[in-house]
């Protein structure tokens, strides 16, 4: 049996279908309004500790803070707001389970300042997770489980000043994130304490400027002891660093399977760290910063006689620069002695004391290479000379008796010459070049039986060669005092 | 029985006594590393949801972020910390039992920046509470039982942008807060949603800044109903506030016991909401503001002819002034049109038009009370001279029967002189500079048998005069034209 189908049956089902709508419209109203699980006041959301697996369906667009602590949150999906939230400068989602984040996440919140991811259950950061959160300055990861942190997870966040990341697996020291010029050129604290770090790139740490450093905690990782690291954290001691002041205690080594306190490594017999004092010589230009612990401070330089130094040369040869450096043209020896910069900043002011000395002689670093390479060309052409001579104008040991001596000329002038060539190497290619001099030595022994000239097993000793030949030819030139000079003493280029 | 005293024992102790001090001392050192029911990240101190009845004893000072929320907290006494925490910046105590707050409590934390105690009981908050809260930027109270603001609780807090007070039970509107030129001069958000409100001082908040208005949250109130609200909130409406744009549907007021919405009065017939245009007189200085939605925007004026209107005085009466304001001097008919002012900041932008009606002649309040004072002073001279016409050249009624009309010159004389002098009053002393004019007027009837000739009672009836001599002394002038239109017109000054 069919239905029966009255037509005017949908007109009058029309009323309560329209009646139907409104009540769903206003009902989807009200939940854009307010949340049935949110405290809200004007733009503030708040919805923590109120067992949420999903975040509110609907939320406001003009939401500006949105508390979603103390829930049981496990995905933060890119679909998890349908609505942009242009207005949301804070969102609060830490105490979730969170273990999986969209790399599309935050496209709907690009104006966000904060974020708070701590304590949850994050292993990775993916690449790009916060691209889109350019505006972002404080951004708290700490108590997770993040092993890996990848290069560019933190890329296009040019206004991030505080990365939280303590209380993680890290075990990688991200370099890229602190180095001068890099991605993150706002970034006054990044947080990596209580970690997995064994190893940090600690020439390029010391390079970093004292605000940055002020803020790179490092405490409660299980570092590798050594001088090196000792000497690092021993300056920023020196320098008063918060990194360091404020966790001394807590700044741990490893030695053999045990912590040792950083400052307390007298089993490797470093030595007092103790600051250096800044070198020149006559008629350098120089540059020395104000190394402050903060950002944007006005400096003000002294001169050990009490002047100020002025953004002009006016008396001498030192002047200011605009972002607070002393420079220095054609220093001069009188020039030397402790400068103080005065730094003042909103909440916080600093005196700088850095000691100057001027050597009273010209020496560029330069000109040492030069000098290394010129030693090194002249000694191997002395080399070659000394060579050619030993084979040619060997003397004529007339003195001895000939016949106990059987030489082979040809032998040892080869193990000569490779002994000789060995100096000859490039002066650019090695790493050393704060040695002064380039030292080789060759020691050419008088011969014993059955050896040659350079302590070298003769080839045969079947050869004897005739005594009167070579005697008359060596007795031409007659270069005996030289023989003698190189053949007996170490040979010095 | 004495116990034995071995002066030895002393010794031995020493050391179990220096062992105890300095587990002690470490211990110590421990509770000011991280507190145990905390959870530490460098400056962050997380101790949320740890059933805590009381603040952890002893915080360490570098804290920057202390975040107390979801505990058990009643009161937080002056003494909450024994150190002073210079470098907190964020103190988080939501959600919590706090119902009572020293007067002295926040004195060690003189840097806080944001504070929240939303969700808990505070009844209210009393004079100077916040005052040592000098650089507090966002306080959040909105969820308490607040039923009094004292009206000194928030000064000297002069860094105050965002007060949340909303879902509290305050009934008197907080206008110290708003005024301009107060106590908070940064306020750019005040939320009092969800209140008791039934009053606002509707004039004064008319006259607040839009970037005031734009933060001023006042949905959820009980608000009485009337045209003058209306009219308010239209306003707001009509320039896109956000405090009344993203709560239109929560803006209520109530009459007869019944909630209606703000823009829904329909039983009280206010009438369709006018922008209404500027209107001046010719020569009139006038300021009209460029009355943006945000502070600190970069504001440029187009006049109706489209040309940009400059600092400087250039080619007619107009300029803008430093903070953005058009300035005329002296305006002129054709300066009347439609002039738009283009602001923009840092995230937003917007476009103001605004109407100027020039009318064609002056017209000045000041004049207008040097007008009336004119127009009385001439009134007062006319009535004497008057008077003194009336005494001395009253005309002889020759035509009329002069037996039955006895009459007494003298008091009438009087009684007409009584009269006029009432107009002389001094102009200075009335409050009423508004009224273009000051109109007095005295009824001279024709004398009725009985009565004088202002219709007083003659003094008697007794004394007939001389018809000759009156005749003869009248008709020397013979002024009746004068007598005839001031004797029974009434005289209007």
């Amino acid at each position: 049996m069919h239905p029966h189908r009255d037509p005017r049956g949908l007109w009058l089902l029309l009323p309560s279908l329209s009646l139907l709508l409104f009540e769903v419209a206003r009902a989807g109203r009200a939940v854009v309004s307010c949340p049935a699980a949110c405290l809200c006041a004007s733009n503030i959301l708040s919805c923590s500790k109120q067992q949420l697996p999903n975040v509110p369906h609907s939320l406001p667009s003009y939401t500006a803070l949105l508390d979603l602590s103390h829930n049981n949150l496990s995905r933060l999906r890119a679909e998890w707001t349908p609505t942009r939230l242009t207005q949301l400068h804070s969102l609060l989602l830490s105490h979730n389970h969170l273990n999986f984040i969209s790399s599309e996440a935050f496209s709907p919140v690009p104006n966000l300042r904060y974020l708070d991811l701590s304590s949850n259950q994050l292993r990775t950061l993916d690449e790009f997770l916060f691209s889109d959160l350019q505006v972002l300055e404080v951004l708290l990861l700490y108590n997770n489980h993040i092993m890996a942190v990848d290069r560019c997870a933190f890329d296009d966040m040019a206004q991030l000043q505080k990365l939280y990341l303590s209380q993680n697996q890290i075990s990688r020291f991200p370099l890229e994130l602190v180095k001068e010029g890099a991605k993150l050129p706002k970034l006054t604290l990044l947080d990596l304490s209580s970690n997995k770090l064994k190893n940090l790139p600690l020439p390029d740490l010391q390079k970093l400027p004292a605000w940055i450093k002020n803020g790179l905690y490092l405490h409660n990782n299980p570092l590798n002891c050594d001088c090196e690291l000792y000497q690092l954290f021993s300056h920023w001691q020196y320098r008063q660093l918060s990194s360091v002041m404020d966790f001394q205690e807590d700044l741990y080594c490893m030695n053999s399977k045990k912590l040792h306190n950083v400052f307390n490594l007298s089993f490797l017999n470093c030595g007092e760290y103790q600051e250096r004092a800044w070198e020149a010589h006559l008629g350098d230009n120089l540059v020395i910063k104000c190394d402050t612990k903060h950002q944007g401070m006005t400096k003000v330089w002294v001169t050990p006689s009490n002047e100020r130094v002025l953004d002009e040369v006016t008396n001498g040869t030192v002047r200011v620069t605009e972002d607070g450096s002393l420079h220095f043209k054609k220093v001069q020896v009188e020039d030397g002695g402790v400068y103080t910069c005065y730094a003042m900043g909103e909440t916080f002011n600093e005196t700088l004391s850095v000691e100057l000395k001027v050597y009273n002689f010209t020496l560029h670093g330069h000109h040492d290479t030069l000098n290394t390479a010129y030693t090194t060309l002249v000694g191997c052409i002395l080399s070659v000379v000394l060579v050619l001579i030993y084979l040619y104008l060997t003397p004529c040991r007339c003195w001895c008796r000939g016949v106990e001596k059987p030489s082979s000329h040809q032998g040892d002038s080869l193990s000569s010459s490779m002994l000789s060539t060995t100096p000859n190497h490039d002066p650019m290619a090695g790493g050393d070049k704060d040695d002064g001099f380039d030292r080789r030595v060759a020691f050419l022994e008088p011969a014993g039986p059955g050896q040659g000239q350079n302590g070298k097993l003769k080839p045969g000793n079947t050869l004897p060669v005739p005594e009167a030949t070579g005697k008359g030819q060596r007795r031409m030139s007659d270069p005996e005092s030289v023989s003698s000079v190189f053949s007996d003493t170490p040979i010095v280029v």
